[in-house]
């Protein structure tokens, strides 16, 4: 991939910089951002010059289509720096090639790769200072795009702002996770956008969430939702389970997204001679599993904390707990992968790019 | 129904109205919106003191909720002038009543019902010229919700903008509606939110949409997403069937919008001495019915053209067309129910609300 800056891009760079006043030991996660963003803006049937400016509000129309359609879409990217000061990205194109999957299932227009691509690194090469070195640190990447276009009439938007917005994050820790299988609530239909990384999807999770919390439980992990049988993602994460020494995760559907995360751990898991299969855990496979003692390990896979072990779940209001895992495929998995991201192992896969 | 203004609210009026610009006569639905707004802020656990200010864009942060994880909600009513120059709501309490169960499914806070009801009813004195006189005419009301507290974590926000903008409307005619019965997509999950008015609902039937319209159909007649063969919405709207002297209509349900329309088509086809049966309709009952010549009319309900009526449709790339309507249903329901928005007939359900 060429870091050359094939487009134009508009540079307003801000007076000052807030570095100096954060906390990088101390952060909570997507509540900082950095001093710039990107902004595109589709008009007219075509994308405008992208621009690279001082992080700050914009104006909206109340009308704007995002505030009453929901077509907004976005991702989630990392990047890291090496111990040479160099700053990588964690397969990249994966995620470019997603945001367009998700901009056409909401028949949004899809971002050029130059304006995606070239405009991302333009901009983390402005605000390098701000990926700190060392395992753990990292520049959390969000690129996003909103229909901005005018009018309360149900029909897709003509106008729409394609955004990149940065913010440092620290290694996640969510501390000791128990779950909820859900029995009742879905956060996504048979042919319905349950695989895009669509707002809308998100929008439904929080109040089930919230009950879950209500009773104890972190997390939900969502079933399918004609039947609630089949184990589909954990919470905003893709999901696995280690039944004996065989990890299970549910093959991608039009129910569950296709995460960067999930397939790099099953490629490095293969690599590492595990035993993987892809295809739908049945609940009453799971609480077999538990029961009989061969259910070694639960955990989300994501962008933000890689892994996240769960340590327990409740079914039909029985709660079952994973006996302590010993030699933890999720920990070593994560391990493996955060030195590939940190540039501390070699990069057999080609996965990492030089901003 | 007091429309004693119950709390305080803080009118900025503006310099200067564009009234005298507006082509009244030929007004595209939803995109002139009147000289003000109502704006409430939800922040530190409480609703802010509610504003009635110029219609104007407003400042939103690059990370605000709404647009990385889809809180947003919103509803649609209409107001309508008698012939004595007063304006009226039509079941307004209805409206308020489904948008707080929006929030609530949601996980946003509670309109109190003086924001939504006073605050309309002062916007609405403010606008009054707006609202003109004569059958068709009305002036739609947008109340909406949007998240506006910042930061990319996907769990509820802590802050919320209420808001109601209004925009003239001239009577609904969408032309002939063919539409497609939806066989691989869906909108809305079991568990799911496709009962809340919620802009996520939305941007996921655009994409379909564009599909049926490249194919000629205006609309998609959804169906349920596990098995593909119960009737359920057109479009945005709650969908009617009639086959030979019965109406039929799915019943609400996670999966189906309450609407407004629908249930007081129901009451006054019930009144009017027509039998109607709320119960989901097959796909093989309304193929077999179309055969057959039972089926004579369907119809979309929603309160932007209170009914839409369906010439034809597509069903495993068969096309069926409707045989003429005599004596339509959906025509003399339509009438009946505008008489009663417009005060020209007697309100003997109480449905209608004076401002």
């Amino acid at each position: 991939m060429s870091t050359t800056n094939s487009i134009e891009i508009d540079i307003q760079k801000a007076a000052t910089s807030k570095i100096s006043q954060i906390d990088f030991e101390n952060l909570a996660f997507g509540n900082i951002f950095t001093d710039h963003m990107l902004l595109c803006d589709f008009a007219d049937g075509a994308w405008q010059k992208p621009v690279i400016k001082p992080y700050e509000p914009f104006l909206m129309d109340p009308s704007s289509r995002v505030f009453h359609y929901g077509q907004a879409i976005f991702e989630g990217m990392k990047a890291y720096k090496d111990e040479q000061d160099s700053v990588w990205l964690f397969r990249p194109e994966e995620n470019f090639i997603r945001f367009n999957k998700s901009a056409n299932r909401l028949a949004m227009p899809s971002v050029p790769e130059p304006v995606f691509m070239d405009g991302l690194k333009e901009l983390l090469k402005i605000e390098q200072e701000w990926v700190k070195k060392g395992k753990g640190n990292s520049l959390y990447i969000r690129p996003f795009m909103i229909a901005t276009g005018t009018g309360v009439i149900a029909a897709p938007s003509s106008q729409y702002r394609f955004m990149i917005i940065l913010s440092p994050a620290k290694s996640y820790y969510s501390g000791e996770v128990k779950v909820i299988i859900a029995e009742h609530y879905s956060r996504a239909a048979n042919g319905g956008i349950g695989a895009a990384k669509a707002a809308g999807n998100y929008s439904g999770q929080f109040y089930p969430t919230k009950l879950a919390n209500e009773k104890g439980f972190q997390q939900i992990i969502w079933t399918d939702d004609a039947t609630h049988t089949k184990l589909e993602e954990a919470g905003t994460m893709n999901v696995f389970f280690r039944i004996g020494d065989t990890l299970y995760t549910a093959p991608t559907s039009e129910r569950i997204l296709d995460g960067v995360t999930r397939k790099s751990l099953i490629e490095l898991a293969e690599r590492e001679g595990l035993k993987v299969e892809v295809r739908s855990v049945l609940v009453s496979e799971l609480v077999e599993a538990v029961q009989n003692g061969t259910l070694k390990e639960i955990f989300g896979a994501g962008t933000a904390a890689v892994v996240n072990p769960i340590i327990g779940f409740s079914y039909q209001d029985v709660y079952y707990e994973l006996p302590p895992t010993e030699n933890s495929y999720a920990l070593q998995l994560k391990e493996k992968l955060n030195n590939i991201q940190y540039k501390l192992a070699e990069d057999t896969f080609g996965w990492t790019v030089k901003v």
